[in-house]
């Protein structure tokens, strides 16, 4: 089967690992440095009633799963440029996620991609992922491929399809991925579709939904009682005409149809130009609707770049009205779903992931700066100025020792990307794997 | 006060009027050429299966409201270069809608305006459109200017605005609209919000949100039994950073709130860049929750600009939904609020809503060929060369004949425009009303 | 090497060919009613003062390249839906160029790309083609690919990369290139480039551009006295921050260094969202510095769909300016490099050219019914609803019976895309070459 | 005439000033705290071997300019939301310019905007500006609204206009801008057209540049010797379908056909959506033909927002671009020409501006701290990871500190908008002046 390892021994063998000593080792050698930022920026937000303890400990609390795909160059349409030790198996993959939330300790959960990622044995995984301290987050059916010796083609869609045996076939595919995450303690399954039309003409938009929202229907039936399932929404794909769930009012439109348990889920490049994103994810907060948020950055479409690399002030922004929903609705950060959803062309993999989860810290440790009361008493006296300088106050502090402070205290590494080079895991990786592997995925 | 009427002995007096005679004598002279062409046509569509006899009767059913503050020559933020022979008053808005309707017989209503248009006497206000055969569309309420002696200000907002006092002043506004809009007829309340936000973090979205709602849920409460309150969204105004009902999604979700009597109206001009909005219109139909539709045309943002100048097929793909929309629902086309909402900076405001009318019936007669049956076939198949194949076909073909002639039979010019300018209506406007005038209105 | 052509027996044997005794009969069934088409419209165009017979003249000569790799399905980045029965050689994409233009008489050349069509002989290929009655357009250079055994990598760019090996072996390649068009008859090598950033820092962009003007020097200091070499430019690519040639303005600073031999190449697909490329196309004209037009059509990005799929009024103003550029510079149509650009996921390749080239051609006769003199009176009296009346008269008249007869008198069919079907070509082809065939390329 | 200053007595009587003493005394009460912090961060930047005070001194140098407008409230088409107190003269407007450039010590220019600002007698108004240390900026033309009493209109154009008489108008207006300009020792005339076209085929692109480019040469003829045009470009306007100048492509043919005292004028917001603005400036640096910068910031079209306020991070790195073009050129900093050109519609116009001008001189500080040596090294090696890092790495720090230094050492205050608040500025102009006052300009 595709996506199944079978390079089990392999594994067992030669597989890099990063120790708490060389973490210790190299956080050493930076403490005094660190404590001396971290010391004057407690004293600096004291005086303005913020106690830096808190909010190390909210940032120490939030994980971001990684998606099982992420770990590879990825593919554009002219061909893929890979780079080297690129993981060659889910163990592989897993053994990746590892790696990162040994030196951030913010990466705790792997998203798995079904079929690239199919466990060939349960229990080996389960105990791989456990001994690295991580979680399987939820797991992503794929109906916008078509995989070898699949009997119908989804060329023309999957849940959508005018044909009710490839519907058929993209639900029983769906339902197979509830029980691989089953197995695995996943707790959800996330949809993205794909389906969509090329042309004007092309689609019924009436038949195509209502396909859709039968074949959703009968997925939600095969949900466990303790699950969720995320319908994300996509404004368009290259080459695209219209797609099935354009915006997060079809997708809303599908989670009321289907009930409780089913939640939108936000990707930030999913959307059209200029798009206010952060308002969306107020509005289905305050509906109780969000399921979570899929993390990139991107200038101009879904470009899947690295979080925070090209519109810091959006991330901050989003993460205000994360912060003040999940206030609002008394829900703790870990019942949401955080996941990085980026492609890597010209960088490493665990270099992008780990500059891409240290944005998202950083966005979120500014968010937990702004000053809620002061904020609210400007917005009842219209006082626009003095709105917009709370705001900016606490996206202009530095808040890179509170990360730190963050990542330190729950044993990782107070500068990863620098340890990650100093220890050259790409080069063991390199070594341990070969240098032509791509990854399964995108 | 503001809009009324302060000239009802200079109406009496004076008013052009386009008469039947000018009509038909103006007709004669084109009916030979327009008849060879509409045979012809009619044979080339009865090859097809299609009666033109069928598509000229729905076109001659189609009425398309005309806004009031369209009869001037709209502002822009650089000043105003007013034309000529403006409107001075309601009764002059309504001889000018009159005149549109005589030329086209399909601009059989006018859309209010308050505070622009207020009636001074009712009775001679109804008399007057009655005479010229013309209905009171929906009623608009204005709360996004400030008007001359008013309380408080909707500077920072109205039905959303912080301070309960403004969404009060707010809600009776909108309460006394319906009031005149009963006098006069009209069965719709049609709501368009520039609530919103300059900067990020002027605004709590959620708390925005919620007190929109309470707002429109009173006014909700005073909408007579057999009346609709129409909810209009909008993606963003310049120098915008958020609006309050920003997309299709928000809208529908007050709607679904407020109750039956509430629908969401689409506005071509009001979404992101590239947004597919004929999914949008069928998505709604879908759900039951179209109220209708406001015509214009633009190529960078809300430009107001006449009704397929820019982009006449996605006008096309609109009607195809329209059509199908209302076919499903079995509702006719006189259920839905059609208007014409442009802005009209340097052509003669007259000729400019000629031609956008034009431009809809044009549309709509495409829609009208398009053949359902073999659609819905080719995309049974996947066929999608055949599906874009029958679109095409149908916006090809030119169905200028079936227009004229739809306006022929119901009394109307084979050539507006020419007629119009035959009869030199613009200079008797101006002889009329003089050179200086300004419409009251945007 | 990878494009090298290694079924020349293959070829020999069982070649898919449309005889024109096929055509004639087909025609046969369907002139009656052409005709009386043809007919009508020349008495109305005359009745305007407008001579169909040179119109339909204009429309014989214009011919519009096929690139071959728009042959075979596209890609995307999840993967390809591969058709059946697509180009596995150099030779079978002219046998497929060639079996379009014995359909519409309008394709009647190639522009190939290096390295995915590296000629193996010469002479055969030259034969073979002109068999056909095709001939060599514009050459093509790739390097935005790596190919197998290519010594350094273009991951981080080509033309503009930082290290001169990479630059200089982009040369030698383009130079290559250039010597393989002489060999075939070509004259004009065109380059674009996906040379740019993913990211804000990666790239210095005045080196980038220093770079590049550099290596372009090279290249047009080998181009052959006849020769030309066209600027392509792009906004922007999936995953990107920055290209090197990011607009006209680029590539026209490119081609004002490089001297009189190089010209700007426009892409309908690569502007950014909104663009009026009218206006470009019409600027680049004045200047002197047009090469020529890629013909496709997009709703979000560079979505290479079917010409004239989404937005035929754009591509008929398009050709406004395109047939105004050339009269004002007294320029035949075929000094100008004229090609399809377009990806094909969902329908057969040959039939969504067909689609593109009768769009192409409508678009273009629309453009020749406008009454220029007409129009430059309404401008020179800012009548701005008579030159809209003027344009929208052109594009509004059904011009499809003068496509047909200019096909029809050039010998080639009166409906292509039914004769092909009726032919069963793709099935031929299917036979012929196969079922799980992947053209080389995109 | 329009903007005539006539209130000379008023202005000489009860002027609002910010005397030194008040600067001094609520800077003596942030002193501490502000020195705490910014030796704090002088030591950090030492520890990368950056020197703070030099980044300050190059702060303190920066000057930005404060255009007439931008001192009232702006206009939207729907009305105008008036604040209190708005300067009512040129005199006043030069005294609100004072008081800005007392607080900041960074406004230490006023660009005046003919007609609006029209100086009655000169030697009076150079004295005002003069005893608050300011200077004239480029002075503005204004072709793009009609003035009372003006003989020809501007609706249709003004430098492009097709009748050879309006041309002249607006040739000869712009001249006496100039002279204006000479009398009060400006040293540039900054053009911005709103000609364009509102819908396809109203204007004949090639002709309309022809008329704008003689019309330009007539006035760069009549240019001093020591003086600049500034030509700007706009992408779009509300209800426009083409500008005439659309893109830095279109500026810079201009200024290649006019000659070395004509440049390329940016503004932050005349862009279509997404485009790379930093490469434009560049580009246009590189060719050195950059004129100088308009600052604001909007989220969805040309929005006019206080700078900084939606895409800071796009704001840096156009200063990252800025001092490395000027470095390269040897230019200092006052040789170009820096603008704010906002509109303020829900701020007090001083306090937006004041957060302009904070924002700008933050983001020069952080592009300031950019390691221009270890960046190009992490070029050369594509090390893109890096690359980003050394400029997230400036971005992130917070460089407040040394823009307050920077203030503080020439003479401004520490905190300006606390300070301006605290001493009741808004209020005592509103006594000074009135409430119903509106500004000339926009």
């Amino acid at each position: 089967m595709a996506g199944c390892s079978n390079l089990p021994s392999l594994f067992n063998s030669i597989q890099m690992k990063i120790e708490q000593y060389q973490i210790d080792q190299h956080n050493d050698s930076l403490f005094s440095r660190h404590n001396n930022q971290y010391i004057f920026l407690q004293e600096q937000l004291g005086e303005q009633g913020i106690h830096a303890k808190d909010i190390v400990k909210q940032l120490e609390a939030f994980q971001v799963a990684i998606p099982s795909w992420a770990l590879g160059t990825g593919g554009t349409r002219f061909g893929r440029f890979s780079g080297v030790g690129e993981p060659r198996s889910l163990e592989e993959k897993i053994e990746d996620v590892g790696l990162l939330h040994a030196l951030n300790r913010s990466s705790g959960s792997i998203s798995l991609h079904i079929p690239w990622d199919i466990p060939g044995e349960t229990q080996p995984i389960i105990d791989l992922a456990t001994s690295l301290d991580l979680k399987f987050d939820a797991v992503n059916s794929n109906t916008f491929q078509d995989q070898k010796d699949q009997e119908l083609s989804y060329k023309y869609g999957s849940l959508s399809h005018v044909d009710a045996q490839v519907r058929k076939q993209a639900v029983e595919h769906n339902i197979e991925v509830i029980k691989h995450g089953v197995n695995l303690g996943s707790k959800a399954l996330s949809i993205w579709l794909s389906d969509g039309s090329c042309f004007p003409g092309q689609s019924n938009f009436v038949k195509a939904f209502q396909n859709t929202l039968e074949s959703l229907q009968e997925i939600y039936a095969a949900l466990p009682d303790d699950w969720k399932v995320y319908v994300e929404y996509k404004a368009y794909e290259p080459n695209f005409y219209s797609t099935v769930i354009q915006d997060w009012g079809s997708s809303l439109l599908f989670c009321q149809k289907l009930g409780p348990k089913a939640d939108v889920l936000v990707d930030l490049g999913h959307h059209l130009p200029n798009a206010n994103i952060e308002q969306i994810v107020a509005t289905l907060m305050m509906e109780g609707r969000l399921a979570g948020f899929h993390f990139n950055d991107s200038k101009y479409g879904d470009d899947d770049l690295t979080v925070g690399a090209i519109r810091p002030y959006q991330l901050f922004l989003i993460f205000v009205e994360l912060i003040e929903g999940m206030k609002r609705a008394n829900r703790a950060s870990d019942t949401y779903a955080w996941m990085i959803d980026a492609s890597h062309n010209v960088k490493d993999p665990l270099e992008d992931l780990l500059q891409s989860v240290e944005a998202i810290l950083i966005a979120q440790a500014q968010a937990l700066l702004v000053d809620r009361k002061k904020l609210e008493q400007a917005r009842n006296e219209n006082d626009v100025v003095l709105a917009q300088q709370i705001l900016q106050n606490a996206f202009r502090t530095d808040v890179r020792p509170l990360v730190r402070e963050a990542m330190r205290l729950s044993g990782g590494s107070l500068d990863p990307i620098a340890l990650y080079r100093h220890l050259g895991v790409r080069n063991e990786l390199l070594n341990e794997r070969g240098k032509l592997t791509v990854a399964t995925g995108l």
